[in-house]
């Protein structure tokens, strides 16, 4: 860490007075993997501070569809849109510069890739790298950190924490997820007030269907929808629970009985006993083929099988992450946050470390920013606590709840125009080509 | 109409002076069919304009679930409801009473539900029936108000509309429509814009499903969601046009083509040539039962099978009529207003009628209270016309969009407590009852 910092040189200017200049050198950043509510934010919090430091950072590339852009030498001048533009990304979901999911080759087999995005950093002065990812841009941050040292080119590569997964190491939560848990509780607890009004001649049954393949993070802010105010019938199916059928319709049955209905939140990535998806089972389309996707339909029609409850269900998919107009206002502040530590962190010159959201209390809720090695964050997963899955297996526990109601509070409204929220779409200008092509 | 007028009686006082006094009567107030994210909202309009009628007006009776609290005489009190509970319901989604699909039995064929609704009003003195519902409601409530005054109890029945289906005819939109019109264009917008973002590497079509069995009218709102600002590539599936699978996927192809990415905004009740439903079509469980619902994958799947395009797709279902935190507040003061009118209309005499949003002006929008005779509305639906769908059949044209944008203005958001909406949930005190018991 530490190494490589910002050049300063002592140079004679013409009235033969000394003084310390700063090279300045170009800033490159890129989105990558799934794209969320709030990964914008941390766009704005990049732009907006390195701007604002316009004498050590020159330009503000930015990569068109993720690293891809880098590769391609596909580069975005950010410098051709305005203040009020890039201050939009704060409140505009989705990569406003396109994302990728795209997973380098291993540098150790052929590292032809990451030379070739070393050579597009050099060819366009870049000297700080940031990237916005999850676990796998991580892992490619370092290796183009280490690879540009090693070549004699050094890089200051900073990795910006973002994914609803929640399953970023040391990092207290990830940007994302605080606000695809607000829309989950909010969305949970709208549908079953409605499922309420309709239990006595109708729907008893909701399921909804949320994102989530390995772990359970998202599916237990379904769990916040109910509380001590507000008290809902709410059956979790969580990835790190094997679904057991009998035990999971004699719960719904329960709860139908005491509440006359209940809810059903289920993580896309629920299995059964044997470990393969429910989602993948069961449902086949006319010719035949498994029907991919969808969990939500299984569940329901196990309820209707076993006990002849009428239902309803939803798939929320790329609405919840998309969600920007019900995003968490501490979510917005935390992603905004990440993007602006991530120049300071470069300015400071540390390099291969990714900002950090370190929770000093719960109670109240504060946090403070940290950094975290990429070689401890790069590749580990976190899962959730097992003490955060209450006894039965279908609901979450106090600590859970103390984890998570922070990460939900305050809402950020977008500016509307005309019924809908006015979210930004960049010129997205680019940088002329200095390289020749390379393929992918 | 006009008939059932408020009786005053000349009554003479212990100081022998002459006053005219009102006899009170009671109210009766109940939801019909699926709630919206308004209904409460006409609720709060009925019980404040009650109470501040307190001189005229008596205890305002709820039926628990609908019209069948009625029936077997479970009725509320919303009496016992602090004025702070019954504000709160502007906010609320859903039905705060509890709501029935409950159709009651041909007035001809058999008379006796009608008969006993009557006995049950007369018994707990109910001069003002307030029906808040859709088609069917409009017809019961109409039969209500003849029967009464045909055996010599007359009753003032006034029908409140809602629906998000917007279908009623006679008013100019229905409340809960705006609000579902929102959730949809927002969502679109949102889940288009994320997409985009994902469209070089990874998913290129997003299918999202609305409601709509019969008419397009909330389908037509996803169009919304591109505007001449904001450029979004949709292809809406009507209910009204016959789906053609060649052309459909030319579409689709062709919109990828040009802008890398499209959103298919299907209605529940799209339809094939031969006039059955899409969803119908396809999915078997594993028994190999037809799956019900879901017409989402099923075009997702057409959209693979044709195209071999990524896709992901999303099912709204209860999320877009209960999503009060992204209300229409046009839509929520549409709906008191439709309340409070209904008070007023029966104060003022009136009988068999319903309230309706007259458009006086489209640029800019103005709107008031207009009164419909309810043998014009009973049974009557209203269809989208077809100078709303584009001539191609997968859009909206702009006398469309002209009808549609203002009912998705302003937004009304609901307090907020520990990161979620504090919607009220009633103490619904039962009243009394002084019948025999009813078998349904």
């Amino acid at each position: 860490m530490d190494k490589g910092q910002t050049i300063r040189l002592t140079i004679s200017t013409r009235q033969e007075e000394t003084k310390t200049t700063v090279v300045k050198r170009n800033a490159f950043y890129a989105q990558s993997g799934g794209v969320t509510a709030v990964i914008n934010a941390s766009a704005c919090g990049v732009i907006e501070t390195a701007r604002a430091r316009g004498d050590v950072i020159g330009a503000v590339l930015a990569g068109r569809n993720g690293i891809i852009g880098a590769l391609t030498e596909n580069l975005i001048d950010t410098g051709r849109e305005s203040d009020a533009a890039i201050a939009a990304l704060r409140h505009t979901p989705s990569g406003a510069f396109g994302s990728a999911r795209y997973k380098l080759k291993d540098i150790d087999q052929d590292p032809r890739e990451y030379e070739r995005l070393i050579e597009v950093f050099k060819a366009h002065d870049i000297g700080y790298f940031f990237y916005n990812g999850g676990g796998d841009s991580a892992d490619t941050c370092l290796k183009v950190s280490q690879l540009s040292e090693k070549i004699g080119l050094p890089l200051q590569a900073i990795h910006v924490p973002k994914t609803v997964d929640n399953d970023l190491p040391i990092t207290d939560s990830c940007p994302g997820f605080g606000s695809v848990a607000k829309y989950i509780a909010v969305s949970t607890r709208e549908a079953s007030f409605d499922v309420r009004s309709m239990s006595k001649t109708s729907t008893k049954v909701f399921v909804l269907e949320v994102m989530g393949r390995h772990a359970g993070w998202i599916a237990a802010a379904g769990g916040l929808a109910s509380d001590a105010a507000t008290e809902i019938p709410i059956v979790i199916l969580f990835p790190e629970v094997a679904f057991d059928r009998e035990r999971f319709l004699a719960k719904v049955a329960s709860l139908v009985d005491t509440f006359g209905y209940c809810t059903v939140v289920v993580s896309e990535g629920a299995k059964g006993p044997d470990g393969t998806f429910l989602a993948d089972q069961g449902l086949k389309d006319a010719f035949g083929h498994a029907q991919l996707g969808g969990v939500a339909p299984v569940v329901a029609d196990i309820v209707r099988e076993g006990l002849g409850l009428k239902y309803h269900w939803s798939v929320a998919d790329y609405l919840q992450r998309a969600a920007r107009h019900i995003a968490s206002k501490t979510d917005v502040e935390q992603a905004y946050a990440m993007g602006k530590a991530a120049v300071e962190f470069a300015l400071a010159g540390k390099n291969s470390v990714m900002p950090t959201i370190v929770r000093t209390s719960t109670h109240p809720y504060i946090w403070e920013v940290g950094a975290a090695p990429l070689s401890e964050v790069a590749n580990v997963e976190k899962m959730m606590p097992a003490d955060y899955i209450s006894e039965d297996g279908f609901g979450i526990t106090q600590a859970c709840r103390d984890y998570l109601t922070p990460l939900i509070q305050g809402e950020d409204y977008p500016p509307y125009k005309d019924g809908l929220p006015d979210y930004v779409t960049l010129k997205n200008v680019a940088v002329r080509k200095r390289l020749p092509e390379f393929r992918l």
